[in-house]
C-alpha cells in the first residue's frame, strides 16, 4: 500500500506537471498582482486626481490582460501533458523570467506614456516571452510524443500571428512620431489580446 | 494504467476547477497581504505615533474582511462547481482584475482619509468587483447545468443585497459633506461585511 | 464515473481543509517574503555599511521564525482535522489578518530598534494572533468531534506558556527603561521560539 | 469510507511532503518575482535611459537563475522523498530563510555594481543557502532510509563543486582590486550556475 502511494505521487519513471503548474500559478499571481503596486494611489482627494491615473490604469489593464493570457494557454498546454522533462522545466522557468520583466516595462510605459522606447521595449518583452512560450510547447510535446498535444500543436496558427503583430507594434513605436507610433502601438498590442480571448478550442 | 492516471489528471472532455481555485488563492492571498504595504511604520517610536495609524489600520481592516468574504464566496461557489469553461476562465480572471484594484483604492483612502472620492472610488470598485462576481456564478452555471448550483443560486438575495448596500454608500459619500458622508458611506460598508459573516447555508 | 469524480472533490456534506491549507500557504508564504521588502539595501559599498543593517537582521530572523512556527503548527493542526467548518474558516482569515500586520511592527521595530512601544506592540500582535490561533483550533475541534484531535489537544501546555511569554515580554518592555526593557522582551520573545522549535510530538 | 478519505490525505504514521512542497513554491515564487521591485525603471525615456539598467538586469538574471537552480533540486529531491520530518520541516524553512535575503543582496549589488563587499555578501548568502540545502537533503535522507535517495544523494559530486566554487567566488571579489575582483567573482558565480543547468540525471 505504501509502494501504491508513493508511486501515484512519485512516478519513479516520469515527472507529472503538477508541482510545475503550482510554481508558475504562484509566479503568475505574483508577477500579476505586483504590478499594482506601480500604480500610485493620486496625491488629491477628488475626481480630477484620479484622471491623472488614467493612462497607468489603461497599461496596467493591459499588461493584466496579457499575463492572463499566457495563464489561460499555460492552463491549456499544461492540460494536455501527460509528462514533463527537465528540458521542460527550464523552458518554463526561462518563460517565466521574461514575464516577471512585465511589471518593471508597464511601470516605465505608465511614467513615460506614449513615449517612443518604452512603448518598443513593452513591445519586445511580450514578443520574447511568446518566442518563449513557444519554445516550452517544443519542449513538451518532445516529452509527450504519444499525446494529442503532438497533432494539435502543428496548426498554431494564432501563436504567429500574436509574434507578428508584437514585431508590427514595434516597428509602429519606433518608425512614426511621437505620440502617433506609441499609440498605434498599443492599438496592435490590445488587438492582440483580443484574438487570444477566443478560447483555444484545439485543446479546450 | 498510464491512461488511468492521465483520465483523473487531465479528463478529455471537461476541465475541473484545481488550477483555476490554485490560481484564484494565490493571487488573493497576495493582493490581501500586499495591502498592508501600504501600512507605512508610524514615524516615532511612542504610541502617539501609533495613533494616527489607526484611520489606515481600520480601511486595511476592511479591506482585509472585503477580500476574505470574496475568497469564501468563491470557495462556497468553486466547490458546488464540477467543470469550467473558457468563459468561466475568462470571468474569474476578470474578477481577480477588479478585486487586484483593492490595495490601491485602500491606500488612496489611507491616505485621504473621509474624503468624498475617495470613497466614493473605493465603494465603486468594490461595487463592479461584486458585478464580476455574478458574472462569474452565471458562467459556472451554464457550464454545470446539472449540478445542485442551479436551484440554489436563483435565490441568492444576499448578493443582491450586498449591490444595493455598495450604491447606497457611495451615494451618501458624495451626496453629504465631508467628512459625514464618507464615514457613513463606511458604516454601510462594514455592515455589509456583516452581512457576509454567515455564511451561506445554501453551498456550505 | 463522473459522480465519483465530483464527490472525491467536493463531498456534498463536509468540506476538506485542502483549499483552506492552500490559501492559508500562500498567504503565509507572501507575509513571510514581504518582511524581507523592509530590509533596505546599506547605503554604502563597505562592510561597515552592512554593520548598521544587523538589528534589522536579527528582528526579520526572529519574525521569520515567528511566522514559521505559526505555519508548522497549522500544518500539523489540519493534518490532524477531517474536515472545516463556516466558522474555522472565518477563525483562520482572523489569524491571517494579524499575522498580516507582522511585517509592519517588524518594520516599526527595525526602524526604531530597542525602543519601549515597537517592541510592545511587536509582542501585542504577536500575542494576539496566538489567541487567533487558539481560537482556530476551538473551532476545528467543535468541527471534527471524532477525531484524535480532541483528545490530544486538551493538553495544550506549550501554547499557554507561550502566551504567558508574550505578556511577559509585553511588560518587561514596558516597565524597564529603554533599551534594557526592550532587549529582555525580544529575549523572551526568542526564548518563545525556541520551546516552539521542538516538533509538535502529540499531532507529529 | 471515511476511514479511508482520511488515510489518504492525512496518513497517521507518517508526514507526506505535499503541503511542504506547496509551501515552499509559494516562498520561492514570491522571492523570485519580488527582486523584480528593485528594478526600478529608468528615469528617462529613450534608449540611453535603458542602458543603465543593464548591470541591474544581469545581476537580476543572474539571481532569477540561481533561485531556479534551488527550485528545480528542491523539485528532484522531493519527488524521491516519500515522507518528512519535523527536523526536515525546519531544515526546509532554514533554507528559505536564507533564499529570502537573496533579493535584499541582488539590490545591494544592483545599486553597487561591482564593488568588494557587496560581491562578497551576495557570494556568501548563497554559500550558506547551498549548506542549508546539503542540510535539507541530510534530514530528507534520515526520514526516508528505505527510498533510493540514500543509495544516490551519496555521490553529490555536483553540490560540492557549487560549494567550492561560491567559496572561490567570494575569495576572487576580497583579494583583487576593484572591479577587477568582483566581475572575476561575478563570472564563477555564472559559471557555477552553468553546471546545474544539466538536469540531475540521479533523481530525474
Amino acid at each position: 500500500m505504501e509502494d501504491k502511494a508513493t508511486a501515484t505521487q512519485h512516478p519513479p519513471q516520469e515527472m507529472s506537471p503538477a508541482r510545475l503548474e503550482a510554481f508558475s500559478d504562484a509566479v503568475l499571481a505574483v508577477i500579476i498582482t505586483i504590478m499594482v503596486l506601480a500604480l500610485r494611489p493620486p496625491g488629491g482627494n477628488d475626481i480630477q486626481a484620479l484622471k491623472t491615473l488614467i493612462p497607468e490604469l489603461l497599461i496596467y489593464a493591459l499588461s493584466f490582460t496579457a499575463i492572463s493570457i499566457f495563464w489561460v494557454n499555460h492552463h491549456h498546454l499544461l492540460r494536455a501533458t501527460r509528462r514533463i522533462s527537465g528540458a521542460a522545466m527550464w523552458a518554463n522557468l526561462h518563460l517565466l523570467f521574461w514575464l516577471s520583466l512585465v511589471p518593471v516595462v508597464t511601470a516605465w510605459v505608465g511614467e513615460q506614456h506614449a513615449s517612443r522606447w518604452p512603448t518598443a521595449i513593452y513591445g519586445s518583452v511580450a514578443f520574447v516571452a511568446s518566442i518563449a512560450y513557444v519554445l516550452l510547447t517544443l519542449t513538451l510535446r518532445a516529452a509527450n510524443p504519444d499525446t494529442r498535444l503532438n497533432a494539435q500543436l502543428g496548426r498554431d496558427i494564432k501563436a504567429k500571428v500574436s509574434l507578428a503583430l508584437y514585431l508590427l507594434g514595434i516597428a509602429l513605436a519606433l518608425v512614426f512620431i511621437e505620440p502617433v507610433g506609441p499609440l498605434l502601438a498599443f492599438g496592435v498590442f490590445a488587438l492582440n489580446s483580443l484574438i487570444w480571448f477566443i478560447p483555444d478550442r484545439r485543446l479546450a
